[in-house]
Order: C-alpha cells, then structure tokens, then sequence
C-alpha cells in the first residue's frame, strides 16, 4: 500500500502570511504519513516543504528548469523536467489531492488542470471555483485554515478507492 | 519575414453557436494571412481550421495523444506531443496572440498559461479576466464577435515587436 | 488526404558535405510535395530547411527552447516546446518517416526512439544500424545518396497504411 | 545535503539472468544509501525496484502513461508523467548517475540522452559506447558485475562536484 501523496501549489512570491500557512500546511500533511508534492522552487513551495521536513517527512519536487539546484534546500528528490510550466500537469497527475494556497496565474492554470482532469482542489486563499457553474463536474472544496485543508484531504483520499477513475481525456 | 501565427482555443464539445463564431474566427485568420495553431482536435477546434481551410489557410494541430488520426480534417499539420494536456503550454508559447472562444477548464488552463507567460490572450464567450485583480501584467482583452478578435489579434501583433520579450519565466 | 510528412535529424554543428547532403534531402522533400519537420536548429536542420524553401515547400522547425528566435531563418512554422530534448519524440511522432543525416549523441536518441516507436528511419552518413540483431523489428534503410533517402521514403510512406499502426506503447 | 540519486534503465521484457542482475543493482543502491529512480515499470525496472526495497530503500518510478497503476508494486513514489517516451529525458536529467542494464532502442535512447547532456552512464551487458569514436565527450563506462557498476557509480558521484556542469544544451 503506497503512502497517500498530496501536492501542493502556489506562487514562487508570496506573502509571509501565505508562507505560514504553507508551512503548516506542509507539516501537518507530513504528520499524517504523507509524501508532500511541490514545484520544488521558492515561495509558497518552499514553506510547504520546510514544514514537512520538521515533521520528518518526504519531499518530492517537479522541477520546471533543468538544473537540480533550482530545487530549494527542503526538496529531497528533486525530478528534473525542464518542461517549465509544461510540468504542470505532473504536479497534478502525481497527486491523490492538490492543496491550493494563494497564488497568480500560474496556480490558476494548475487548478484548472486538476479540475480539468478529476483530481480534487483543495483551495486556501486562492482562486475559487466552489460555485463553479460550467458543466463539468467539479472537485474544488475551499477552505479556511491548514488543519481543515488536510481533514479535508484525508477524507478525500478515502473516498478515492470509490470515485471513477479519471483517466487521460483530452 | 514569418507568416503570423494565430492559436484558438476552446471546448471539444461546444454549442452550434460557438462553433460558427469559430469558423468565422478561422475564416478571418486565414484571410490576413495568418496560420491557425489549435489542439487540433473537435468542436471550436475543428469549426476554428474548417474556416482557415475555407479561405485556404494553413492549419496546424497541436494533437494531446499520439495518434494521427486524433486530428480533425481540416488540420493540414498535425503535431503529435503525446502530452496530453501538457501539450497546452506548446499552443500557448508557438502563436504570437491566443483567441479563445467558449470553453471549459482545459481552456481556463491555456489562457491562465497564456497570462502567465505574456502572451496576448482575446477573449470570446469565455473566461473573463478583463477586470483582473492580481499584480501579475494581465494582457487579456475581452471582445463580442470574430471581427473585432481579429482586428485586435492584428493590432497586437503590430505591437510585438515592442512588447518586452517574455523568455522561459518559471 | 493530409500531405506527406518527413522529418530531418542531424547535428547543428555539421561538415560542409554533410550540410551540402541536407539541403539536398530538404529539396527534394519539397519537390514530392511533402512537408519538411526537423529541430528548427542550425547545421543539418538549417540546411534541409533551406533546401525546402528553394523549392518552395512548407517547413516546420520543433523547437527545443521557448525562443521563437532560435529558429533558423528557413523554418515557416516555428512549434515551441521548451522541453530540450525531450522534444525528440515530437519530432518522431509527427512524421511519415524519418531521415538521419551524420549527428551525434542527439540523433542517437533520435534514432532510437524512432526504431522504438515503429516509425521507418533512413540513415545518410549516421549511426548504423541496418544489421541490428535485437529481437525489435527494425524499420532502418541505409542509403548513400539524397535521391536514394526520397526514393526510400515515398516507398515508405506508400506502404504505410499497410503496417500496423503503433500506438502509444510504453 | 541530498541523497545521491541513482537511474537504473533498461527493458520491461528482461531474461531472469538481467532482472537478478537488476535486483541487486537495486539492493547495492539502497544499501548506498541512494534513491533509486526508474521508468517504473516491470522487468528491469521493477527487478531493481524490488531489490532497493528489500534494502529499505526509497523508489521513484516516472511512469510514461497517466495511470499510477501503471508502477509496479515496488515503486513508492509514481511520478506520473503521460510523456511516453518522452519522460526519457526525466529519468536522465533527474539522477546523478545512469546505469543501464540490457535493454533495446528504449534503452539507447536514454543512453543517448544521458551522454548528450553529459551523465555519466554505466553500462552493464547493454549497448557498448566505451569506445564511442564521436567528438562529444563520452562519459561511458562498462562493467561486468552489479558491485562494479556500484563502486563507479559512487566515484563518479564523489567527482561529481568537479566535472564541470552540463545545462540545458539543445
């Protein structure tokens, strides 16, 4: 039985505010046996891996440049894809959940990838899609703080076993 | 002197209505002598290269899969990625000026790629970012029919080469 | 019924001969109608792309970077990956056939993934691998002049809708 | 200071004699206190994944599809990819050093890539570059035994600080 992975996303330039929040949020989800998913560079993934390094946890970070040092100090397995946003949609496939917090266009174009393709959006001061009316069916739950974020997860990582699989669809 | 190179995105699935905006889009591309990029699959995207075709454009599609046959008959190259919606960041950076028509959150995700990386995005029918608040340059321009797209897709590109060059930015 | 489509691989740093040779293939391909794919890049790909233009054919240049300004001046439709070399394979997938010419390393890859996905290769001056002994069908022709590397590949292209298609396979 | 990150590549279809060869690469790795990072499949892949585990190791398999079912059950990280073969250059780019064992046009094409952008590889009964005669420099070493390939990969890892950086090169 593989460890639940959850990624989390955000801007590279965020506020300290944000960096707390992702720093809680990155420990509480190594505290619950958790692989902790990130773009591997500054801002809110960075926090978000500082956090889970402090509770003794794995780090894993998609790289959009070809270059290992990009990585912050926090990432343990730095993935070099030299994709640059192309590795988006990484982040969002090697995920059981994605945990949104803050962020620009870039996380939005992550959110929308997630949604796109049926990976539930956990989202912290962000984007909100909660009363999304398009037609496609969404996953997006928003939240308020770092522990609900991840009850939030858990709880959609056990119903994962029970929602139809989503796979490649363009 | 390269031919300008014009990406239209949108739905697979989308409505009579947007579908015959699309055509005329592709129509009008054509006609200023410029080249169709989609995702060369259906919907906007196939009513997008019927119109490029119709005036006798070249059309090119950007296929998600591997297959050749994904591609829709109007698109004269296709280019086979294999990505599945990884490859949006390829039509995102390979047009000089992105339209998008209609559209759900695989477009979202190109247009917020698009934002992200400076790229002019025209907006129809779709997602409005013209009144965005984020302290990322927004160069979205929302516009009301196929006409005025195109109108504006040219004055953009006139602009070009004065718009500060947006390099691979992570 | 779409165009045929032949991709050029080579080195960007090549001889004089060798460059001499590509420009050969890339007018020829023009002259049978098809349209010219290569790496957009300088040396064999800048050489075949000239040849193509001189008898007024279409050439598309995938690029590895995310700079539309390093495509040679002979590419008609530069398509921006910013995946390295990891846009090998795009190259593979989106044409007919592939011809080789000279090249190092990189077209070795090429090659490779050529010879691994099912797509015919016809080498010119390259890695050789005409008396392959692997148990993987081999689709390789070594050839000795760009006349015999067209002739081979319309031959090619012909058969094609007679060899089983070769999906995605891992 | 990160973990050394070791790259086994080579065929999912593998003789026993090259998986019990695979297995102990894999077990060498781990007890060298390394990651272990594959294609992530079955065979060789999973040969060495299964070997790292038996050691305690941590496995990292960047899988080609979009399906974590894809990974064999000795992966604990998937890094989920869709690229095909495509993620090749991920599997290069994200390790210190390559060892490839047995292996067909898959195989080369990730021995290629690695001696492109300047990875050491280590060969062990796979395709035999150590006397290459291009004029890219080659970093290819062939060894006989699962403890040879260990002790190289080590040293050159040791050394790694001192041969000069190899970026994005196109």
């Amino acid at each position: 039985m593989r460890k639940l992975r959850i990624t989390v996303i955000g801007a590279s330039e965020a506020s300290a505010e944000l960096c707390s929040l992702a720093e809680d949020v990155g420990r509480l989800i190594a505290e619950a046996g958790a692989i902790l998913i990130s773009g591997g560079g500054a801002g809110v993934m960075e926090a978000a891996s500082k956090g889970a390094k402090s509770a003794g946890g794995i780090t894993v970070g998609i790289l959009p440049g070809t270059n290992e040092n990009e990585a912050n100090q926090y990432v343990d397995i730095p993935i070099i894809t030299g994709m640059g946003h192309g590795r988006n949609i990484i982040n969002v496939w090697s995920s059981d959940v994605v945990i949104a917090i803050g962020g620009g266009y870039g996380t939005l174009s992550e959110i929308a990838l997630a949604l796109r393709t049926g990976k539930p959006v956990i989202g912290l001061s962000t984007w909100d899609f909660s009363i999304e009316g398009t037609n496609e069916s969404s996953h997006y739950y928003q939240v308020r703080t770092a522990k609900e974020a991840i009850r939030e997860a858990l709880k959609l990582a056990a119903q994962k076993s029970t929602i139809a699989e989503k796979d490649k669809t363009f």
